[in-house]
């Protein structure tokens, strides 16, 4: 079943609308016709990415007839950083690695700069 | 473009059989032949999943003709780590809030089993 959350909560991240409309909604609570302003599109079209969101538990909706104002829920995107960080050793390797490869250079031009400049 | 490259990311990560080949690949790089056999799967079926991850970047294959080894590519998950690091202090103040919770409804029981023993 974790497996499934965590697809489902990847699923919904794939778009970058409704990426946008999480980091929105990381400044404060507010309403879908607010939502849709800076997004320039059709109330329908926020709705669905707002539904995708809220199936996944990222976001939940006030119960205000009216209004519904839709926040921010986090829980699940810890279960993200928890899956990416055990990954994390090899993307530090990695910049290890650059970082060895980038002194390496740096010497070696050091070197060559000294010997252009004794000649 | 980074936007997109993080979609792409997302998207590879929505399998789980696709997220168990990374953490297999994590173990050390493995021929596709061995890559199949935990899974139960078809070589096609598991290649298919390969170049879902490869188009992502997140895997990389070797040259070797009959080989060719998968290894792990983490830079592309940096990303993801670095995304989803935005919002670790809402899910770290929702469990600010249930830490409090718990600590008033401790003390609450704590009061109310005193209470019980004085009658």
């Amino acid at each position: 079943m974790q497996a499934d959350r965590l697809s489902a909560t990847f699923a919904a991240l794939t778009d970058p609308t409704r990426r946008a409309i999480l980091a929105r909604l990381a400044l404060g609570e507010t309403s879908v016709s607010e939502l849709a302003q800076p997004f320039a599109m059709s109330l329908p079209a926020v709705s669905k990415h707002l539904k995708v969101l809220e199936r996944a538990g990222l976001i939940a909706r006030g119960r205000e007839a009216q209004r519904r104002p839709c926040r921010l829920e986090a829980i699940h995107l810890k279960e993200v950083a928890d899956w990416v960080d055990r990954y994390r050793r090899f993307w530090e390797q990695s910049f290890d690695r650059l970082d060895d490869y980038l002194r390496k250079l740096q010497t070696k031009e050091k070197k060559h700069g000294r010997k252009q400049r004794k000649r």
